[in-house]
């Protein structure tokens, strides 16, 4: 072990973790109300560290999109305030009786819910995730270790300060959240090798960063994230329904997870749906990559290369497909999705419930936009990323993702 | 890949995992009591096979003990097929609705429960477990890809043709179960990054064969197994109580992982408790291994090592320790505990309480023998395990801990 602070920092992690695990509410709550109100009293000190942030990204040629991803200022800081008061008004997992019965031989059974106990977040470039992942896990009991961009570390460092002087003045742990500084690439090796201290380990961020972690991590990891989204039109579509979940599907937000990146239309509503289509996403700024039968169609259409199929193109780029029915959409789904979330539009009961059953997704939508998977728009108040794995937690992860359970068995002398 | 052997089962596996998802349990409870009967019809073949590895074990000095797990006969081979009917009437956890609710904006969400697709077993001698693993798998909608012992390989080849051929007679893909032959060491390293075709991989076995899985694994893994149980007498205990479930806990099975390893004794009982658990211990032929403190008790009593705090004996073994009250015990269990199973006896309300708050374990018992922790027991009907990590699933995992659930999304229209 090269990095001995993150054995100081996983030690730490752990012998606060039982603490915060019994906790109340109301305790906690008080906490995060704190959080929120240091940050803003502190906004002066984070947007300067930020400006270095800024003025060494400029340094180092980043794109406008990516400083503007790094960068607070006095609204953002207000907003990410505003949510972690939102967090704690939000109710808490912790303690809820998930189920119980009475053995046979009179021992009494009750499985609540506690929570995962350490977790470490690793994240990219946006400072908000800092504050967000570290309440979200406050607020379920749970110890936070964030390890955030190098990028944005002098901002990580002012926010992260801020929030433990305020578990301070709280008379509670500092060490309930805590930042690795150490930016050094094989210093997240050894991070996601310390089994002993840290429960789960959640990265947020590029599907580069995603498939680092599950390779490297021997603690276990929430995959997050990557989402190849397709909608099948089916021959019974509303032609007009389609196109509108279509477009809101693609364009509304075209660099999150939940957006439309391939189009499947079904042969026999092609001829009519297509010319609307072309017309409504050129008008939309969209770049087609079509199938050989959509070229047809108009010759703006780049004709798609096999890698289009499984590209999540994060921007105005759609994948269209024409397919001779529900089989080949099925097929082409099944094979080409990250299993986040899928749509028909469609008014056939038989496909539909062909297509809810047979497509493996997190999310499985008839006549919606794929857009509304979301841990707000699901309505769990908050969201710590969007699960694409089968294990522990799939779709959007709120707090109760972020808790494990527990059984308490209570008896009066039984043997067995 | 070094392996092509394997490619080959996990694209098997992931083709065929589609229509096992979407099996209703009629089609399914078929298949299993076509492979009980089968298991029955074919013991000859499967005895035979057996012979084989007892000889090959014989020639390799095996232990009576291991040779005895190896075994097979007509009666432990009709308790297995018994054991797969048994799974066959158990209720169908998938497609099972747990959760469902309107959104504002008109959406009906379900979450439903759906298989996790393919499960990759991995366990060690005892010949049962290729049939059992590959019951609960089928049962669950899940495709078994299984790897055993090489011990037992011939006896586990045989098995699995008996069940594949079981699975062909009812019409079914046999590929629904599958067994690696490559018993080579290296194999199950790249068996264990087969993330593209596998979902899951379960570890079923030793302390050893669990940490190089979990090592190894870029698959998520769910740990089973390793407990190092402690029992801790409270002041207030009923002795006669403590007494009966002290010797039960450590004496009815010890080599089973819910068997007790330590045992917490609080001093103010300690004069009027220790010579009866003495006593009843040695004529149990428990070897004892005490604290500097328990050894002014009888001098036949081990001083303990460091090591014997973290040994899970698996045997007639029994570390003792004096405390000062619930805190040192408190502190013992959670820094030499597996997580797995823990016990407190008193009647005392507060430091009950504490005990059941304060201690993480999957399992955490009032007046009552660890030993109940087991699918069985628990009414779960089946058990492919006991898991002693937070994530997915914690303490003994029945068939509704080998699933995953999936969203279903139903709009008329709905767009962000």
């Amino acid at each position: 072990m090269k990095y001995s602070e993150l054995i100081t920092i996983g030690q730490q992690a752990k012998s606060v973790s039982g603490a915060l695990a019994s906790c109340g509410s109301t305790t906690k709550n008080a906490a995060l109300q704190s959080i929120a109100h240091a940050l803003v009293t502190n906004s002066k000190k984070i947007i300067a560290a930020n400006a270095v942030d800024i003025a060494n990204g400029r340094k180092n040629n980043f794109s406008n999109a990516l400083l503007d991803r790094l960068r607070v200022d006095e609204q953002r800081i207000s907003a990410i305030a505003a949510g972690i008061s939102a967090v704690s008004a939000l109710p808490d997992p912790i303690g809820d009786v998930i189920d119980g019965w009475i053995l046979p031989n009179g021992l009494a059974v009750q499985k609540i819910r506690v929570p995962l106990g350490v977790i470490c977040i690793i994240f990219e470039s946006r400072p908000n995730v800092t504050a967000d992942a570290a309440a979200l896990c406050l607020k379920s009991g749970n110890v936070a270790i964030l390890r955030g961009g190098k990028e944005a570390l002098n901002t990580n460092i002012e926010i992260v300060n801020t929030m433990r002087q305020a578990l301070s003045s709280c008379n509670l742990p500092e060490d309930w959240i805590q930042l690795v500084t150490t930016t050094d690439r094989a210093a997240v090796g050894e991070l996601l090798r310390l089994n002993q201290f840290i429960d789960v380990v959640i990265p947020r961020g590029g599907a580069g960063l995603i498939k680092t972690v599950v390779e490297s991590s021997t603690i276990p990891v929430i995959e997050t994230g990557t989402g190849v989204c397709h909608t099948f039109i089916d021959a019974s579509a509303d032609s007009e329904m389609a196109l509108a979940i279509a477009i809101n599907a693609k364009v509304s937000r075209p660099a999150v997870c939940n957006a439309m990146e391939t189009l499947l239309i079904h042969r026999d509503i092609a001829d009519q749906f297509m010319p609307k289509l072309i017309a409504a996403m050129f008008a939309n700024t969209v770049e087609l990559r079509g199938c050989g039968r959509s070229l047809q169609y108009d010759n703006r259409i780049i004709p798609a290369t096999g890698a289009d199929w499984a590209a999540e193109f994060l921007d105005l780029i759609l994948a269209i497909k024409i397919v001779d029915g529900l089989d080949e959409a099925i097929d082409h789904i099944n094979e080409y999705s990250t299993k986040h979330s899928e749509a028909i539009i469609s008014n056939d009961y038989i496909n539909i419930s062909r297509f809810q059953r047979e497509i493996d997704a997190a999310v499985v939508y008839v006549n919606a936009s794929t857009r509304f998977t979301d841990g707000y728009e699901f309505g769990f108040g908050a969201e710590i990323g969007i699960s694409t794995q089968k294990l522990h937690a799939r779709g959007p992860m709120g707090l109760k993702e972020l808790t494990s359970i527990k059984y308490l068995i209570n008896g009066n002398g039984q043997t067995r």
